[in-house]
């Protein structure tokens, strides 16, 4: 039975993917795929997605040069999210640092700080005169 | 500043968490979060969220005894996505795999199987006859 027989794409045909660096463990970013970028991600072994905000279908890296390569992917028990392991060149976020989840919440349960430096500006990254 | 101005919740007030165990790295399971779960998640130092299928509030392991102990809250660059640190005790899927993503798709990009094995059966965790 094929896997996307399991998998529940939302109302507008999309899943959520959560990109996990494999030899770190670390959570790098959560993307959206339709069934079309989860094709193009096994068939080439890189990662695509589907932009929401911009309705686009693009790969990740695509200007940044930051790459993933897909190395496992699983899906959840309600088959609602998808989890890729992959090896990550460079930056992972577009705000250069090497995860989204660059903010920790502090103990106060409300301030939060950045817990991680930031490996490239976004200017940088994408060529972009700040 | 509150964290909280930071994040986004979506049309249904809701924002998805990613629980990840702490000491392993492993992505356990994904759910959903409304404002006043994760207040409580923080309050308590135990997950809370907030069930779409049943429009009902629950403390994970509020019925198996499979509580999470929060470790640290982060969130994505969009404050769309939380990402939870846990100690998980048991298992944290309902099905009674350590994590929800226990199905791995193959190298022929279709098939899947079962990467993990099964600590409890759903019986065993929630005492209903089989």
């Amino acid at each position: 039975m094929s896997f996307y027989d399991q998998l529940q794409f939302d109302a507008n045909n999309l899943i959520p993917a959560i990109i996990q660096e494999q030899k770190t463990g670390r959570v790098l970013m959560v993307a959206w795929m339709n069934r079309a970028s989860l094709e193009k991600t096994l068939a080439t072994g890189k990662t695509h997605f589907w932009s929401r905000s911009r309705q686009k279908f693009w790969m990740k890296g695509e200007s940044s040069g930051h790459t993933q390569t897909v190395k496992a992917v699983s899906f959840d028990c309600d088959g609602d999210v998808l989890l890729i392991q992959v090896e990550q060149i460079g930056a992972a976020c577009h705000e250069g640092y090497q995860s989204c989840f660059f903010r920790t919440v502090q103990n106060d349960g409300t301030s939060y700080k950045i817990t991680e430096p930031q490996l490239q500006t976004p200017g940088e990254m994408y060529g972009a005169k700040k």
